[in-house]
């Protein structure tokens, strides 16, 4: 009999043991948080060919003189904006850089929802891309007020922050040292959804002529077109 | 017997499962993330007296004309730049804001260990608190290459990361239209870290004099002095 209750209660040992591994695997396995995506790009970028970028289904097409299938700080950024598959909300200060409005009017074809916020003074310089962001069809909305919109951010499909001290120009890919943020961090992206929002809504150009239709003095607000 | 063996076997069943429950419980605040920092400021900040920031062992010191006790996004930014207590990394592009300047040589006098990376061009600009920093005894070195150094960010006690768009100036915190990004995430603050300790060893003085002695020819190097 005592054998027999010895051999049971090894059995409800082992069996319980067996139990709170199972358990104890399940609850670490939920609670491990799951790795956000926090990458930092500094520039200047090492200058090489994006080409296989944008055609990455024949990735050996360009015959160009720049080096060919090097990952740079730049390729990273380029693939990152080109990540988006359903929006991508941008507002930067000065945006002359051909290859990342090329990625742009890319992301517009593909049927990706585009909002740009851009400074306006900085838009109407030779060599600012915004013009041809306007005739791919894409919204622009310049900011109203006088003072500087120096932000250089863009969110890509409501989830992905892109930040930090690079405008989207040539200069300051090749040649400043700069920075750039990608994260995922929702207390992060969050707020900039938000101050996208905010701008984007201040400078609705029909409110603005609306509101100059109201005033037949001469007003300093400046009308901007989408 | 047999009743001895039940009530040996309740007991020991109790105990399993109390030590289990303590073991379960353990792993829960061990496995819980802690919450990380992050935090988005937006600006251009209301314009509020900060003096309260710097006394704060005399808050209502202050007459002067501005709003007192008024949280703001510069009071926010001070208070993170002023919560250092080893050690501040500053790499900033432009720097002429007298409240920020004020900060970092409260911070000097102290004993927090103070390092400023400035841009060369900008540094020598009337209205530069680079100068103001430099009378202080804080080390300062300007960047020796001919490209711009646009970064805008700052390390604190090596955990705490302040980047954005946000140049130290009054114009970007009173009127531009910017964004501050403070946060502890590691994955974020390290390859800072790294950058500006990359940043600051390469624009080492004495190396440079070094290698300017070795020379002869007229160079372009820039000297700089700590």
């Amino acid at each position: 009999m005592s054998i027999m209750w010895t051999v049971k209660v090894l059995g409800l040992g082992v069996v319980a043991l067996s139990l709170s591994l199972e358990l104890i695997g399940r609850l670490l396995r939920r609670l491990r948080p799951e790795r956000t995506l926090n990458e930092v790009l500094f520039f200047p970028s090492e200058i090489a060919c994006v080409e296989h970028i944008f055609t990455p289904s024949s990735p050996h097409s360009c015959f160009c003189l720049l080096p060919h299938d090097v990952e740079t700080s730049f390729s990273r950024l380029l693939r990152r904006i080109l990540s988006a598959s359903s929006s991508l909300d941008l507002c930067v200060f000065a945006f002359s850089n051909m290859d990342m409005s090329r990625a742009i009017v890319a992301l517009h074809s593909r049927g990706v929802t585009i909002r740009v916020i851009s400074d306006k003074d900085y838009a109407a310089i030779t060599g600012s891309q915004i013009g041809v962001l306007r005739k791919a069809g894409i919204c622009v909305r310049c900011n109203v007020a006088s003072v500087y919109m120096h932000h250089k951010f863009a969110v890509v499909d409501g989830r992905l922050l892109i930040t930090g001290s690079l405008n989207w120009t040539l200069t300051a890919v090749q040649s400043n040292m700069e920075n750039v943020l990608v994260t995922e961090e929702p207390d992060l992206v969050r707020p900039f959804i938000k101050e996208f929002h905010r701008i984007w809504e201040h400078n609705d150009p029909t409110q603005h002529r609306r509101s100059s239709d109201q005033r037949p003095a001469r007003g300093t607000t400046r009308l901007e077109t989408d």
